[in-house]
């Protein structure tokens, strides 16, 4: 156990009044299409009619028909998620006295993967955390101390990873030009995003399924942010439920936003929207870049991976030797985006929105100059220039690369909305860059999650400082005082390709 | 035997009606220059009068002269070659019985060469079918199971594979402006090439040999292209006859394409095309770019290879210390081109073409944007921007640079002729860039030899499957539906170069 | 011992006139906040008030409290460095004669480290001078010989050392257009820098803490640039003390240049301009690009590494378990910054230094064309154009590119003041760019402090003959006589990024 | 033995009509400045006089003061340098028949240096000429069997080798538009260099000391570029006497050309173009661009090197811990350039030799627009674009860069004179490049001396046949059948570097 002692307070899933007991041979006779059940927390639920309607497909939890799920559910679900999906009825009942024995006893007996096994051995050797520098540190650790299968989710991107790679190569093509003689103490580091004040201008970007890293999963986010004054957006596809993540703040006013998802369906949209209203989240980021499941090749492969990795030495080479279905290509992200509503337009979708919540609207994923003025013109409260990280469509412009364009071509948009990026930002200089071009605000997705798989709240607080110092000393250096005085003429695009981190 | 129990079916050479019958001994006296005989399955042929016109030199026959040839012959000749290049009656008989038995014993106790243990071991553990997410994969498995000569005829690039490395570098200057909030549900990715329907904006480039990775080479090619919706390019020298190739169609109404070298002699090029239209094929792709052997170092180090390979650690460390002719400098490929028409002008050969056929002229191998232009006025039906995949001249500009310019500088060439490309395709991105800058349709010609080495025919479906996966996806990231939708606006040439393949 | 036989004269602090004794017991005694003594040199010092205003903080001092910390403090702090910062009733008195004999024994017995192991095994095998022949060659054996923490502080650069790296890597920007056929017999390699003789157009940059690398420090440097007839400018920081340097000149009149950090306290700042003056100093470079503690990340690390590199294969890996606080991320360098005034202006800060003091003002840390035009209007003497050697601000631009935006845009500053620039100048080729763009002198400060630390003085007047030979074969291969013929058509700015250093 | 059996017909050094004769006692007594005599092949000679006349420096003589000379004389001096450079009173006389039989035995008796063994190994293992199948194998080949020395003076560059490498570079930068459709059957290679019939557009470049890498040294090209129908151009520093390369030709027809290093005494200077004239040579090279020696450091390190080298393992790892002087910074190269004129001027020195010499002047190391402009206005038959193989001053463009602008900037300077280039040129595209933008024909000295090192006469042959047959594959390829129809529109300058060779 990584955290002994704790106990994360979830909903308790409820159940239909009169519960039933069943042994485990019971249950292991419904393993079909026909007559699907499986076990979740020593539960039994019957799963049969919801094969299909399941976002990441009926592949999946086929594997588990009639037999427990709880290891492979658990990490990746909130803990509304039964309630939400499925009816009460479906809820059969609980497991008896000794098939509940028996499955704690086959757990105590479970021989360790060795992907466990190597998990376990880098837990050991985790460097304290005032060993941790910078952002890229961070990122080192966790992918030293993440299962496979989360960092594969977590680090993944689109096709050949070229664009996640040139988000961060595009940087070094943006150097400064630092006025000197100029009174910097007391600089301040904080501005406002959407009107919500923020320590720095940055925020925790919407990334799903933070559970695969740390048990406690968002609300490390969540409170980490309330700690350091920064704010947190929140996924359509977080592993805790959007109320237990707002149940986890300090303080009511402790502001959330929310990444939508647009469900196809309007009214299992409409019903998300009003939820997250209701539980005092203060935005709605439309996510319009990650509507079909991208190519992340590092993910689909996991299977192949896994199970080359335990067998290896072994005989049995492999056991897959059937071409796979064309579910399975999907990875842990693909089944996320399933349901998405890929039919959105300027013209019918901000409205129709609009129609349900008083929230601001921002657009996240725009992704070339026209899009930024249409947003505008459809009245978004903000945009953000984002390719989803490099994890969808390969090729996308960098977001600095496309807010430079706007900067010279559309400096209008500016004025009209606010103006995020994201995307492998992991300096204070790059903040400070896209700060200079007309960015109101940067956010960072997986340096968050990386930073709460490995050291929890900890990490985050710890991550949110070491861009806080950063910060404060770039500005510093370029001889400003405050947020507001980062202007265009800071900042030269040159015409060389500076090198990447140099080792001396 | 890589596909046990598989029969082709060949079409049996035919042969005088009196046939004799001859010895091992009786052949074996027929070994130099002044009588040379070789034995093909079984049968005896007096190739003595064609030794100086065979297109690949008289010497690579001579090392067979008097013997059997069966092996270094089938995988690189249709089964129609020596009827059609050899007169009847120097198809001298047959093998008696017990010379039969003695090259059947040879066989069966001939010493596996270094190369056939290696790629014995490689067939083994080949990874099944559903382990090849994209194409890389595929080329990665095919270069592990090919033979070295195979490999190296289908790999090799012009002096130092710059312009094949070139080629596929270029892709990574142009970047996507996806515009976000569209509808693409339903995104359709078929087209027409030629008139014909294709299911997606790809089709099958002649490239020669095939039956060096397969033991049913082309048909492989002709049968996935059915299964999958897209045309096969089939090459003057594939290793099929054009015949069998025809037969292997599915129906008379799956359209093919002829890449015509036009031979030097115009009444023999004249027979070439006569046959071909015969044979219900759609469309000839006159060859231009390829028409003197090329520089292709890997294909002419070969025997050099084998050599060293086969000997290592051994004593004698080499058998080859003469300075090697001209000839021996050609490799593979080189053969292949030896009796082209070098001569060949706008003004002569097209008429010439139009005046014994009535298929559509392309043009492929265009290199030069005046050369597009020109192709125009001689009122051709296509045009396929290519440097022979790096082949020949090195430092060719790259395909898409090519096109690029051609959209700059003379945007009616795409109004009046279809415009194709080929060369270092290997992910519906590149498909889309290409597209969006005005081609109609790319050609992937070593991608589809690698797949049917690899897999057959399984393999070059599988190949379609993935690009035709990333090629819609890609469409719906941008927000088009229609390939007719794909415009230049959508890709912008940046001024760096990415990264290639970033390893996580 | 490197030099046996040497001793340096110090001058001595000075003590109250009763001098008490102490024993090792009595000291121990005191050591924590409230009563901090320290023992250095087997004197006895009270601490404890200027705790808190120990530059470097007090962590750092409270590590030897009650101890003997003469082996910390020494290489680091020039020798008045107690007498101006300690009251005289600080300096309580001196350590018996019995326990002056046990620390000696002590420091005997005292097991070396792995790093000093190491060092001690470098200087056994360091090549002889006459092997150097290339400023790099210094820097490697330098390298090598430094004790690690000394290296850390020299070598570290900002963040990632992109800057660093990018200084010199831009200077592969600009190629020569070499002029043959004139006469260049006799050239002339001098020229003047504020008005004093130069043998060569390179002055010694301030740097500071050279006796960490070698037991005579900034001597070495004032000796050697006496012996090439080049000039010294000592930083604010340096290890020996100003009247030391001073008196370490072969003559008054070797001109000495002062590196000003001007104090946050504008008497502490008046006073050490005042004294500097007095010595004899020749000019005041204000420094502005370093005001606040930067990220060195090697440097700040040196605590982690030197403990790892201890225990490696031990059990216990690591003694600092906890977050290390916030001025333990200050490393060497970051101790050195803490007390700068942050708040000068052109408008403020130049007429009051003009006030104190008639030398000449140089601003060092110009990083924006502005900038040059503004320090022109404030009327300085000179620029440096910096940006502290890659050390504080990542993506500062580099010195040459600056120095060719003025040239383009503002060639006027050239004429109202003398430019100079510093950063990754390694080869006489870099200095003659710089000439050609505008600059008078360049300035190299790491190079120097290598070639002190390995070879002391005789490194220093190695590593100028290597550049002064260097510099007069380019302006012969050039086609100059004399300095003043380095023009700026000479050079041009290729729109490529040439090779790094080629290894044969 | 390379050659066994060979013997070379050098011209016997005269003696003095009575002749003494030696014991080696006798001579060892001879070995200071004061009296310094040395043996060469069996002959005594006092060079006492002359020690500070040696180009090379006194003390490389020095060493061999009182001792036999011949191993180290014999490769780098042709046989006439006695003769010319020696007053015949101090050719004292030869070795007794005893002493001749010492030394003898010694040659025998004297162990093998691990260079040597090395050397010896290489060539035993140099692949037959056939497997040479482009210019870089032959560099290969070269770099394994040549002695240490000789391959660092061929192979050094100056200072970093930026220049060198850059000069290769830059033809990546340089594409193709070749044309298609065009008749170029009987394709014809061959053009004239300053009115002399070559059968490619290349000629032999000036490179000293051929005999380091092969006995019979320039003899070697000599006959080479008989075979091939190319010209030659001997270097003032060739390793045989320009009788001896005069009398290597076939025919008194067979053109050479003289590459000239103006003795800085004009006397001098005029002797030699008096004698090269004289024996037939066909023109003046006039190099310009290494007057003074550069800093070629792989050359410079040899004696670092070899002692290392030899000393490997052993307990004395250093002989020379002492300061080498100024003389040995110059390495093998740098002693060949010492008595260079280095005031000459346009106005003086090409009338001056227009005064001396009928033969047509070429200026060899042109390197900017201006002096290829002021070359033309001062008559000379031709210029060498050249930055001397990047050997002397670092970043001096590279020529085909430059070769480019004169095309952009002046193009009528290609009507006025002819225009070469050489440097790091490997392939037929390079010519080809070079030739469409303008360049009459281009040299190669640093292949052919490697290709006489690896294979003798036979190399240079295999050489120009590479060379022939790639220019002819490219001039097929671009649609042109005449040197004279490559123009400028077929190249185009490319916005971005391709890549290096490219390893499949």
């Amino acid at each position: 156990m990584f955290y002994p002692g704790f106990v994360f307070r979830t909903s308790v899933p409820t159940f239909a009044s009169t519960m039933s007991t069943f042994t485990l041979e019971q249950v292991a006779e419904h393993k079909t299409t026909g007559s699907c059940w499986v076990i979740i927390r020593n539960k039994v639920y019957d799963v049969t009619d919801f094969l299909f309607d399941h976002p990441g497909g009926a592949n999946v939890i086929l594997r588990y028909a009639g037999q427990d799920a709880t290891a492979a559910y658990v990490p990746i679900h909130p803990s509304d998620a039964l309630d939400k999906n499925l009816a009460p009825e479906k809820h059969l009942g609980s497991l008896d006295t000794e098939s509940i024995n028996l499955l704690k006893e086959a757990g105590k007996n479970k021989v360790q993967t060795r992907d466990e096994l190597r998990v376990e051995e880098a837990v050991k050797n985790k460097p304290p955390l005032g060993r941790i520098i910078n952002v890229e540190d961070m990122e080192e650790v966790a992918k030293k101390v993440l299962p496979y299968r989360a960092l594969a989710y977590y680090s993944s991107a689109g096709d050949d990873s070229i664009t996640h790679v040139e988000n961060g190569r595009a940087f070094g093509r943006f150097f400064f030009h630092p006025q000197v003689m100029r009174p910097v103490s007391g600089c301040d580091t904080s501005t406002t995003i959407l009107g919500y004040k923020s320590s720095i201008p940055v925020y925790i970007s919407g990334a799903a399924l933070a559970r695969l890293g740390h048990p406690l999963g968002e609300a490390n986010l969540t409170r980490g942010a309330y700690k350091t004054g920064i704010i947190q957006m929140v996924s359509t596809n977080s592993s805790l439920s959007y109320a237990q993540i707002s149940a986890a703040r300090a303080s009511p006013d402790q502001p959330l936003f929310f990444q939508l998802y647009k469900h196809r369906n309007d009214a299992t949209a409409e019903k998300r929207i009003r939820e997250v209203e209701a539980l005092g989240y203060n935005a709605i980021f439309l996510t319009v870049d990650a509507l079909v499941p991208g190519n992340r090749e590092l993910d689909i492969r996991v299977p192949h991976y896994l199970e080359d990795f335990e067998n290896q030495g072994l005989t049995t080479r492999r056991k897959t030797d059937v071409d796979e279905g064309e579910t399975d290509r999907l990875g842990t992200a693909g089944g996320l985006v399933i349901m998405n509503d890929v039919d959105m337009t300027w013209e019918k979708t901000i409205p129709w929105i609009r129609s349900i919540t008083k929230l601001p609207i921002v657009i996240k994923g725009v992704q070339c100059v026209q899009d930024a003025v249409l947003a505008c013109e459809a009245g978004c409260e903000g945009i953000v220039l984002s390719n989803h990280g490099g994890r969808q469509l390969e090729y996308s412009l960098p977001p600095i690369e496309l807010l430079y364009r706007i900067q010279q071509q559309r400096p209008d948009v500016f004025k009209k909305t606010e103006v995020y990026i994201d995307g492998a930002i992991r300096r204070g200089t790059d903040v400070l860059k896209a700060l200079c071009l007309g960015a109101r605000a940067v956010g960072l997705g997986r340096a968050f999650l990386y930073a709460q798989s490995a050291y929890g709240e900890a990490g985050v607080v710890h991550l949110v400082r070491i861009l806080e110092r950063e910060i404060r000393f770039g500005m510093e250096s370029l001889g400003v005082r405050k947020i507001s005085e980062l202007v265009p003429q800071m900042v030269e695009r040159v015409d060389w390709q500076s090198v990447s981190r140099a080792k001396l």
